[in-house]
C-alpha cells in the first residue's frame, strides 16, 4: 500500500491530469500506471520526473529503446526497487526482450554484484591504465 | 591501498599463476589488473570469479559485449564501486562505447536512480498490469 | 512476515516490558509498534535502540522534530527499508508535515537520488574549494 | 580521478558554456565546480540536471533552503556518495548549518541507517495504523 | 510475485532437472526453494549458482556452516534483499543458531549500519596504521 | 580528507577528552583512530557509539569477538564503506583472522552479494517454508 492516494483521473488537478494525458498519448495505452498516480502528490515533480521519462528512454538516439529498458532494469535490481523490476521487466518483454536476453542480464546483474562488493571488500586501488 | 597484498607474478602460487596467464591469454594483452592481483588472496574465489567473468562477458550470446559492459557500469554506478566504474568504463570505450553511447547511459543511470527512490519513498503498490 | 515472533504484552519478560511501558508513556499512546515487538528477540538491543530514539528524535535540538522525521524518511527511502519509509512518513504526518513539505521531500530524494549516482558513475573529484 | 575529462570553459561547446554561465550567475560566484564539468559529456543530461537542481533547491518553497540541504546530506551519505556529501556539506555550511544541527544530523543518519537495517533483518510488517 | 515463472518439476528441462535433483540430493530434502525455480530462468546461471553455492557454503573450511549463514544474513540485511533475509535465516536456525546468537547478530548489523553511515556522512580518511 | 576537523587531545573538550581516554583503556592501546577523532564533531553521538561499541563487539557473549569482526566487515564491504572496511579488516587481523578464513569470508560476500541481487531482479516470492 502505498504512503499517499493513488489519485484517480477524477481527483486530478488539471496539472495532473494533462500529464495523465500525456501519458496516455505517448504510450498509446489507456493504462496510467500506479507509479505515476502516487507521484501525483507532487505535481511538480510528476511534470518534471514525466518530462524526463520522455527524453531518456523515448527519445531516438544512440541506444535502441530495450538496451535501455535492460539498463533501467540492472539499476532497479541493484537498488531493490521491487516496482522498478516489476514496471521494467514488464517494458522490457514489451519491447521484445527475448528470454535468451533476460538470463543473459541476469547473469551480468548477478556477477557484477559480486564483483562489486568484492572490489570493496578488498578496497582494490584504480590501475593506472584505466585513469586517461 | 587495498586491505592485502597485490599478488606479483613472482609471489603467484601455481593455481593463481593459471588465472594470471589464462587472463593474459583471453585478453590479449599482458596486463593483468589489480582486482585480479587481490582478489588472489582467496584462489577458489579468483578462479570461480574469472570462469564467471569468461562465460558471462566473453562468449557469444544474446547481448553483444558492449551491452554487457554497459550493464556493468550501470550495477557498478548504483551500488557505488569506483574501482568497477573505472575498469568497466575503460572496457566499454575499448570495445567502441561512443560519447553519445556514454552520455546516453549516464541520462539513464540517473533517471533510474531518481525514480527507484521515488517509488520506495511512496511505497508505491505493483500494478496488476505488470504481474504476468 | 517477520523472521521471528512479534512479542506480546503477554509474552514480554520484565525487561522488555519495561521498554513497551516506557514507549506508550513517552509518546502518550497505547499503541506499541511491530519493529519494537520484533527487535524485543533481542532485549539489549531494544533497549538500546529505543534509549538512542528517545535521545536523537524527542529531545531538545537545534533540529525541530518534523526535520528530524524529513531526515529520517530521507535515509529510509534511500537505503529502501518499506517498514521504515511507512513508520516515519505516518511520524511526519502527525508532527504536522503539510503536503507542500511532503513534495519538496520527495523532489529533494529523487533530485539527490540521481547526482549521487551521476557522480559516482562520473567518478567526479571532490573541488579543493569543498575541502576545509 | 574522473572516468572523462573535466570539461573547462575554453573547451566548453555554447550549449555547455551556457549552463556554466548561468550556474555562475544563479549563484553570484565565479566557481563552476567539478561535478558540472564532468556531467558535460551529456550536454543533455547537463541542462535537464541543472535546471533541476535550480527548481528544487533554490525555488521559494515550503521547506528553507537549509532543510533542503540537511536532507540532501542526508541522502548523500546513506548511498555512500563521496563527492555529494563534500559538496552538500560545504553548501549546508554556507548557508548556516550550526555546528548543533550538524551533530543532531549526524545522530539521525546513524540511527536510522541502524533501525532500517534492524527493520530489514527482521522483516518487521508494516502496522496497519501506518496504512491510511 | 516473481517476474517470471516458477519451473515446477515438470517444465523443468533436463539441464535445469539435473540441478533440482542435486539440490535435493545435497540437502537431504525434497523441497526446492523457489529461488532455484524463479533462477531456472537462465540455466546457465541456475548450474553455476548452485555450483557455486555448494563450493561457498557446504565444503569443509576455516568457517563453520553457521558461521557462513550468519555472514550471508548480514550481507542479506545490508543490501536490503526480504528473500534471502528469509531463507538464509530459516537456515541459519536449522543449523543450530541460538537465540542468544541471533541477538549479538542483529547488534552487530545495526551497530555496522550506524557506523557505515556516519564515517560516509564524515568521510573520515583511513589511519595510516590499517593500512599494511 | 574529513568534511570537518579531526579532533586532537589537545582541542578535545573535557566530555570528548573521556571518551578518547576509555578508548585507549579499553583498547589498551595509545591510538585513537579518526572515526572516533571525526565524530567528536557531535559529543552526544559520539559518547553513544563507543558504549554501543563496547557493549557489542567487545562484551562477553554467544558470538566470538572475531566472529562479530567478520560479521562488521561483510556489513562494511556490502555497504560500500571503504573505512569501515580498512578498520575492521586490520581489528579481524589483530583478532586472528586467519589468511583461509578471510578467502571465505570473501566468497560469502561475493556470493550472498550476487544472489541478492538475482532474488531482487527476478522478485522471488518468499516460501511458506521460510515462514515460521
Amino acid at each position: 500500500m502505498a504512503t499517499g492516494p493513488l489519485v484517480t483521473d477524477e481527483a486530478a488537478d488539471p496539472r495532473v491530469r494533462a500529464v495523465f494525458d500525456d501519458i496516455r498519448t505517448t504510450r498509446g495505452s489507456d493504462h496510467v500506471n500506479n507509479f505515476w498516480r502516487a507521484l501525483a502528490a507532487d505535481p511538480a515533480t510528476l511534470e518534471r520526473t514525466w518530462e524526463e521519462v520522455k527524453a531518456v528512454m523515448a527519445a531516438p538516439g544512440a541506444l535502441d529503446p530495450l538496451t535501455r529498458e535492460l539498463l533501467y532494469i540492472a539499476v532497479s535490481a541493484t537498488s531493490g526497487c521491487s516496482y522498478c523490476v516489476h514496471s521494467h521487466t514488464a517494458a522490457a518483454r514489451a519491447k521484445g526482450m527475448s528470454d535468451a536476453q533476460y538470463g543473459e542480464l541476469l547473469a551480468v546483474i548477478g556477477l557484477a554484484a559480486k564483483t562489486n562488493r568484492l572490489a570493496e571488500a578488498l578496497q582494490v586501488p584504480v590501475d593506472e591504465a584505466f585513469l586517461r
